[in-house]
């Protein structure tokens, strides 16, 4: 009975200051999406997709999942797979429109799909760029403070998964101490390990410490990423990863990692069309595996420079991309990742601002569901940056606020309140504003806002050097969430254990 | 005949690179616009603005105004005008939904209404922030250095009107130096001075040296900006430059000024319906003065931070009253003002480029038809930033070629390309690549996209570093269009003269 999930959550009834709100009405998306193109143009982009699954087909290169293909009525020679697109569309329309990512505190767990929205940070840096701007290997202390911060943020509403590589543990040590971390520091969703099914088995019972076989089995408690390698490739590792995820009935996000002009057609439409395809056929083999898996669809979106062969982002291409992503997303209705605040640059500088931003606004817009790397991510992904983290945790609640749309009543209207102020007038102590001015604005707190001559006798900071600050103070602030100590000795009990067995040589 | 304009251009047929090129695909929308609402309460939010003007009337503080609306059928008590709703929107309807914006090379001409994008840089700072990040007041040789910048940025097409307030310059004087510096220095259309009707009077006076009589009758050289002092007050130096400017069929900008919870209610809807009502009634009164006079609607959007009364840029409220701005703007069939790269922050750093775009891509999507402050702006406006005007230039790029779409034909699906390369090959070398590479991607020149290690050992610059190395480079290169010599001689002689006869004491 150690086991129940509601145990864990009894002692967290008072909420303190060291700990995000719960509820927050700005995960929903009350406002429109943006349709790029019309219909027909949409069916002629799905038929370009399905094209290449029927004629150019796509490799699964792992025996078993080919011998599901085969079963199914695909075409497999060799690895190739050649998927007739009415089977492809029927084992598509099985996968959930949506699920719910459960949190071990049932109050934060978040649905993935429709209008919901669940915001992940940065995954999968190997260097975090310290608080003095220092550029070094991530660390687990790092990842720790990492998941510390996201608990904090009420922006993000789901922990992460490799939110930085902790270099300084083994790699067939490090996945269970990254799940740990998520649990112990943080009660909000997490995702699982990815690199290899062994590691993703060690996820899973740990899981079943946490929450109980009897809840792990109908509900999905781990979203974890499955990167389709483009063009058209779907590997042995992903592929059995995959597969001990979707046999538990745990999601995946089935993304093809596209490099837009190295690993794609350099034109739009058809680098779309092809990471249609890769992602589809991802999705439709989860359905193999366990029919009605979850599974999110999307991808990861770069543009490669043809002058410096590197990855751009927030470019035109990757905005086209995902408004794409977003619109083919309701037609299959299946839950879309997208977004992040994704840069090339070096630096935490106003470029590192502005592609975040020309990635984040458009995936919002988009409609999208799941957004990873929505904090942190600096230089392409290759360093986790503790000032970026909550300069785009700040941002992203303005496009949430803006998400959730705005009233309409007569109140909202204020009619009344411009007859009193009349023209002329000013509006600041009215008793409309009054009643409003408390809960009107967001201002984010890694923002100035006050006089140039103040902001100057103050030592004229940068937005870098005020957040910098700031995480200081979050992490000497955050209070873990309370963890029944049974299952926390279990837990740590089976990763002593694990880590005994598991040989620690080089990989 | 010295005056006609075709003399002044015929010999600007080479183009060198110290130039921009002067057709751009990318002023044309190609995507669809966002709606944030749908029809039914779009015509509740109208209807609150109908009410606004029937029940609460505005203020129209100028004589012959009054008079005006009196002979029109409005109920005109004191300086406070009721408005039928009747009356107003045929006066409204009398608007054209496009003009063209001439400028005095006729291939930079510009459409301001449905698909077509016109882009101003920053107008109205009493700062300019230099390339060692002093802040200090704007000059003359600053207001020139901006006008060349904007001559050369391809993504500008408007060369502006009150860049910086070159405060060097008195008063009484100024609007004919800066009129003159961007008919000098460029030769993209601009804004005519808007600080009283006599100096209206002077930059039409030079508008008629350089485009002659007749032309400058049936065309609008000039597009200005009037101001609403919200709530609900237009002012007699407002109304009486905007009736020089459309008796002349000349455009006018009628914008509100809002900063929302301070001059308009602190609810978004009632911001935006009040916004509405005064844009409306400044744009009939327009049509009093001239049927079919251009005007643009819009307004200017901050909101003001309850905790230190400041206003803020690129807030979630700004974004939803930007759409709605939008939806009105073809609700009404009028061409639409918006955007911009605004920001409070007082440095050019993460903070000013996240408010920026949080402001200018919403703009985009909205449909905005003429972009003020779209490079330079800083510090609430109050600083113009050279570094920044870079920055903001480039980015406007990615956005110019996200709403320019994409090809959806057989080229740009490739499925020959993918077919060619086949599952886990790549596209760099592949013939349909070699085809497309030049043209395909646009790397921003103040965007850095090699590796770290690169970046490092070549000094480690942010952005701002190198958007400053960049300005004096594209300064030191610039190359002013050609200026026939009589009509210059003839505008030098015309702001001698006048100059002469202007007093210039303290105002």
């Amino acid at each position: 009975m150690a086991r129940r999930p509601g145990r864990a959550r009894s002692r967290r009834r008072t909420q303190d200051l060291s700990s995000p709100p719960t509820v927050i009405r700005h995960y929903i998306r009350e406002i429109p999406t943006y349709d790029l193109v019309g219909d027909e143009r949409l069916e002629a982009i799905h038929d370009v997709s399905m094209r290449i699954l029927e004629e150019i087909g796509i490799e699964f290169r792992d025996s078993i999942a080919l011998a599901s293909w085969r079963e199914a009525g695909a075409d497999v020679s060799q690895t190739r797979v050649r998927i007739p697109r009415k089977l492809l569309m029927e084992k598509v329309a099985m996968a959930p429109s949506t699920y719910r990512f459960c949190g071990r505190n049932p109050e934060r767990s978040v649905e993935v799909g429709g209008r919901s929205m669940a915001f992940a940070p940065i995954y999968g840096s190997p260097y975090v760029r310290t608080l003095t701007g220092e550029r070094r290997y991530a660390r687990l202390t790092d990842f720790v403070d990492f998941v510390k911060l996201a608990y904090l943020s009420p922006s993000l509403n789901v922990s992460g998964g490799t939110v930085c590589e902790p270099v300084d543990i083994p790699v067939a040590h490090r996945h269970m101490d990254m799940l740990y971390a998520h649990i112990r520091h943080s009660d909000k969703p997490f995702m699982g390990g990815v690199t290899s099914p062994d590691r993703a088995r060690d996820c899973l019972a740990l899981c079943r410490i946490l929450y109980g076989d009897a809840f792990l089995d109908r509900n999905t408690v781990m979203t974890s990423l499955i990167n389709c390698n483009s063009p058209l490739v779907w590997d042995d590792t992903m592929l059995s990863v995959l597969r001990v995820y979707a046999a538990a009935n745990q999601a995946c996000i089935i993304s093809p990692f596209i490099m837009q002009g190295a690993n794609t057609p350099i034109t739009t439409a058809g680098a779309f069309a092809q990471l249609n395809a890769e992602a589809l056929a991802g999705i439709a083999y989860a359905q193999l595996v366990r029919p009605g898996a979850p599974v999110v669809y999307g991808a990861t979106l770069s543009t490669v420079s043809m002058k410096t062969g590197a990855p751009m982002y927030g470019t035109s291409e990757t905005q086209l991309l995902t408004f794409l992503t977003g619109q083919m997303a309701r037609r299959y209705g299946l839950p879309m990742r997208t977004g992040g605040m994704r840069t090339g640059s070096k630096a935490t500088d106003s470029q590192a601002a502005y592609e975040s931003l020309q990635t984040m606004l458009p995936a919002i817009l988009a409609g999208g569901n799941f957004f990873l790397h929505s904090a942190g991510w600096l230089e392409s992904g290759l360093s986790a940056c503790f000032a970026k983290f909550l300069l785009d945790a700040d941002q992203l609640t303005v496009l949430q606020r803006f998400a959730a749309g705005m009233d309409f009543d007569s109140e909202a209207f204020a009619l009344d309140a411009m007859k009193e102020v009349g023209p002329g007038g000013h509006f600041l102590g009215c008793a409309h504003t009054l009643r409003h001015y408390e809960t009107a604005f967001f201002t984010p707190e890694t923002s100035e806002q006050g006089t140039y001559e103040q902001w100057f006798e103050e030592g004229s900071q940068d937005s870098l050097a005020r957040a910098s600050t700031l995480v200081t103070k979050k992490l000497a602030g955050h209070n873990p969430p309370p963890l029944d100590e049974a299952i926390d000795e279990e837990l740590l009990a089976f990763i002593a254990k694990r880590k005994e067995a598991l040989p620690t040589g080089p990989e």
